[in-house]
């Protein structure tokens, strides 16, 4: 028998924690009350247990639980199940943090690209990297090829869809990628400039299997996926599937669960298969803390045997400047996502010049 | 043009809360500055409209945006990404109802048996129905199936796996079809007892299309899945592309967002295609109040043209002696979910007895 950790965070009352600690065992496992466990195989080898109550202040408290690993089936949506199924819908519960199961990751398999096979894709060996995104939507194929052609000749090492874009009538996901596709292929032409483009696959799974397909066709070599919104299952299964040859970044959108973000950005994503992982930096608009992004961090570039390191990508309402900053947080080991600061500068020359700028900056380690 | 509105329920103080609705209109459109949107179709026709701020007490605003419909592409997967994408990930705003385009039920469908179609596979026509559930996991097949035998010569109508049961290894997924429709099959020739057995699909897609596949084969009428775990785009496709001729129950799992319940659990499951939805009910060991509870059940019955009622079925912790309460809460309407508190009765004769009760109680609107 082997037993994986579950760490949840609660709110409650020092008085009560030790029955709520028993009932999240129980709900996490068997569901039933203890009375009703009358098997002696279930009482010792499925039944979860408490493990340790730790204090966090006056009215949050860790639990450490232990699962029976054979309870997963080494199956990856029945390990979401056993970590945070019923509890989940407990408002006074977080999933803080979990040591997933060896079953897990040897079924999911994790990176397949990571963190050096998006530098070879770059031909950028020891550098940060750079990306920019295709945006606002409503635009048409053409602006967004345009626009993806600025970036390009600008030297950005990854130029992706924004994750707004889907198969709308204004900007179709065929034609644009055919038209982004070739831009990148025109830029190419630029010496040094070698980008790649990273189209958004977004829909059920036959959507995202058929979008998969015209980008390979188009020789697309990194796509887009939103784990949380089309359930990290199915990411997944993509990923091990249906997305040969091409890296995967995986974006956030969906994933505002009572969930520690390193866990759920850090961890899971990356296990279940993300090359890169976009998550809003601190300097944002968001909401994560300096301590949260520096965690998301660790966790995608932590080293564990057979698992590949993902390459964080801190983003959102990140501006040129700051660059600096950035890589003193992060070292080199990390992709810097800009979005509409770039966006500010203007069309056409002058949108290539602010790019160029940005992307010296992310070379010459901020020191612009 | 159309518009549809998405309300957010904000945490903030009075004097930035008209900034912070802008900024969310932004963020869940076009995601760059204003400054830089300059295209006038995108101005007027894609960017987010705040249409009102309420306050809903001293630091909570309920905030109203329009998001053009053309933004969703009618899809089951991008709809989401506008009503919640990087919005989710800010802890101070839950995303607390919408009012779904038309689009989205186009493509998705709702249910298709719905509360009618339920009834007819229990033949019963106007009183409240009956489930109950197959656990602890960890038992052996042999003893589910036994279980579900008892359950059903108790005259429980739907016998539902526990959300936890799997591919394990203690009891594969095939092979506890089997038995358990077996057991079923034997119970139907007592007289009166017309149960459906409702086998868990859970796993990436092509385990879910594996797993429907034996369900159906081997006689099955209705299945349980968890939208939000397996995702709710593959959870739609499952539906109308995999499951025909099967009933869905919807399994809360994984599901807690910052989303209300109601708009969640209630109205995009059903959507979505579930013809039952299962949920905490405030009685039991679950946090969800009496007035989100009642919020669920309505969304589930809202009269809708082209869309089904979908089946409001509480669960959690219920116990047979509040089977009346219960029905004068929820009416005929409903599928009253029972699970540990029949199994404390213990095995053989003794639980047959305990489900009995319990049905008659239900049949009888609880007056035992």
């Amino acid at each position: 028998m082997s037993w994986f950790r579950v760490r949840y965070r609660v709110r409650a009352a020092a008085h009560e924690i030790e029955a709520i600690a028993a009932a999240i065992a129980l709900e996490q496992s068997v569901e039933v009350p203890r009375a009703a466990v009358r098997d002696a195989f279930i009482a010792e080898q499925i039944v979860g247990r408490v493990d340790a109550i730790r204090a966090v202040d006056e009215s949050h408290f860790d639990i450490d639980i232990l699962l029976a690993t054979e309870t997963t089936a080494g199956d990856p949506a029945q390990t979401l199940n056993m970590l945070f199924g019923n509890t989940s819908m407990h408002e006074h519960v977080q999933l803080i943090d979990a040591e997933l199961p060896d079953e897990l990751l040897a079924r999911c398999g994790g990176p397949r690209f990571g963190i050096e096979g998006l530098r070879e894709l770059a031909g950028a060996k020891d550098r940060a990297l750079s990306c920019a995104a295709l945006k606002p939507q409503g635009l048409s194929n053409t602006a967004l090829a345009d626009l993806c052609y600025r970036f390009a000749i600008g030297g950005v090492d990854f130029i992706k869809d924004d994750h707004g874009l889907a198969n709308q009538n204004y900007s179709p996901f065929a034609e644009r990628v055919h038209l982004c596709q070739q831009a990148i292929s025109l830029a190419a032409q630029h010496e040094g400039v070698r980008p790649c483009y990273v189209p958004n696959l977004i829909g059920t799974p036959a959507t995202l299997i058929e979008q998969a397909h015209i980008a390979r066709e188009e020789g697309v070599r990194a796509v887009m996926l939103a784990p949380s919104l089309i359930g990290l299952p199915t990411f997944n299964e993509m990923v091990a599937q249906h997305l040969r040859g091409m890296a995967v970044l995986a974006h956030p959108s969906f994933s505002g669960m009572r969930m520690a973000p390193a866990l759920l950005l850090g961890k899971l994503f990356r296990i279940y298969g993300a090359d890169a992982v976009i998550y809003p930096h601190y300097m944002g608009r968001f909401a994560y803390s300096q301590a949260q992004c520096a965690h998301i961090a660790d966790e995608c570039r932590r080293p564990q045997p057979g698992l590949r390191a993902a390459m964080p990508v801190p983003a959102g309402g990140m501006v040129v400047e700051r660059v600096g900053e950035l890589l003193q947080f992060y070292g080199t080991d990390v992709m810097l996502l800009i979005g509409g600061s770039l966006l500010l500068a203007g069309e056409g020359e002058a949108l290539t010049e602010r790019t160029r700028a940005f992307v010296k900056n992310v070379h010459g380690g901020g020191e612009l």
